[in-house]
């Protein structure tokens, strides 16, 4: 192997999405997505369905105005490399990690992302779950759009959570065939930068089984915006529900929980699992470029 | 998380057969093979379709008596936590592993395995070739047993690679189907412990195309023992050859060579490569028992 620069790293999971932890306090490397791609592969690599880079706020010159408000920041990528703006399961397990290993103390705190800061609920036991406040999605334009997966086509609703996603209500989930590849959409501009899909089997009384297409990834156990963009697509589509009120979202790989408060802003809630956690060492560059120092901090 | 104990770790492959490597040399860590299936565990651990523990031979109980004659004995697991005696691929990249760590100089040594000793020869150059004798394949009896998949059943050869192996000749390798489950093997009684079933496609001039279900593990991009197993069966219900060969095997996940010789040992060859590595946190107790004091050596 060539030189290897060594940084802290996690490995956990939420309800079966998995993910990546990188700690980078001090901003000091610059993953490549095909470095990315590399390290998320499941087989040549250590496997993930998305990346996290823990930051310090104040040493990143995206979030040094957040500094006040949240001490670390979430640099979220999909398997693929591409930059993610907010990923829910994603969120939840960055907590996890964070009061796990020491760097904040559990209870309530600001987690700083692309999306802005997301308010994390992270319990001191960590079998109990974890919460993360999603914002407020809404319904940009094209509301209406259509999804297609080999001969079949679909009505869907589009939905934002911070993330483009497109909603597809079904009462037989497995017509959606297979979601590895990216399904289509109609029309072909709604999404210019690709979307999530979700397929909704909305059983009522506040309860969905739902199958996800992630963009960048393929089809995953679990999505946390995706649960969110469920409900919000549930809600809009259904008798317009008043006060606050707690859904259940039945995934593949396991059952979040989304809470809808009177404002419509939602809470992700449910498992964040840490299953390794050590040393990583990275193959320097031109794959990692360390920006400074080698991040061997251990801040 | 509970108690961590911290030891060196790799992850790797040999043409997509993708190993967790533990480095114990002091024989510290006793794997319980509930732990071993959730590291191996795709999303809930690191991943992998096997699990290589490395000690030294004279620290371990059962290979004292070839410390003469190799320093490092592979402990091979199964991703189902079962103990496998011996794994072409796995002990490639332990042969990679060792030499890149600076355990071992490069060129010819030998590995101790629960098949007994195996000659390695690991150059020093990271991305040439890692060779391992596999010794003389065998045909147990039965001789001719039969695999079913679904509704399809083909007439199969028994070989013995140090662990068992049904051989399927066949023009189509779809036809298999889904090999993730283990085949059905008539007679019942031929495997007593399970076996791994090779579908081959012979193209003849010595190059073979082949789809594997391992053991305990489930349909992988390639396998070692396999690959000997393929070039034993072919060797036995063709024409008989003479003197030394060299056979082109190709899996799903990539091209592996066999070398027999006159005396029909085998030696397998192919790419072995390092992806990350880097000190892992292992559970401590009940999944991992240390036998005597945390194995943070660096030997």
């Amino acid at each position: 192997m060539t030189a290897l620069t060594y940084i802290p790293f996690a490995k956990g999971h939420g309800t079966g999405n998995d993910f990546l932890i990188l700690h980078d306090p001090q901003d000091h490397l610059e993953l490549q997505p095909d470095y990315i791609t590399q390290l998320c592969s499941r087989r040549e690599g250590l496997g993930a369905d998305g990346l996290l880079r823990l930051v310090r706020t104040t040493a990143h010159p995206d979030t040094r105005a957040m500094a006040g408000r949240a001490e670390w920041f979430m640099d979220y990528r999909n398997a693929d490399g591409s930059t993610g703006s907010m990923c829910g399961n994603g969120a939840r397990l960055a907590g996890r990690y964070l009061v796990d290993a020491g760097h904040h103390l559990p209870g309530h705190f600001s987690l700083a992302t692309r999306a802005g800061l997301r308010d994390l609920h992270v319990p001191a036991d960590p079998h109990e779950d974890v919460a993360v406040d999603m914002g407020r999605p809404n319904l940009p334009r094209p509301a209406r759009v259509h999804v297609t997966v080999g001969e079949r086509r679909w009505p869907a609703l589009h939905v934002d959570v911070g993330n483009p996603h497109a909603v597809v209500f079904t009462n037989d989930l497995t017509q959606a065939g297979d979601l590895q590849q990216p399904p289509r959409i109609t029309p072909a501009g709604a999404y210019p930068h690709g979307t999530t899909v979700e397929f909704v089997h909305n059983l009522g009384s506040h309860h969905l089984v739902v199958r996800v297409h992630e963009r960048g990834v393929g089809e995953t156990p679990s999505c946390g915006t995706g649960a969110c963009a469920a409900v919000t697509a549930a809600r809009h589509v259904g008798p317009q529900p008043a006060g606050q009120a707690r859904y259940a979202v039945d995934f593949p790989g396991g059952r979040l929980h989304v809470d809808v408060d009177t404002d419509g802003a939602m809470t992700l809630n449910g498992p964040a699992l840490l299953t390794a956690r050590g040393i990583l060492g990275l193959q320097a560059s031109p794959h990692v470029l360390a920006r400074a120092a080698p991040a061997a901090t251990f801040d």
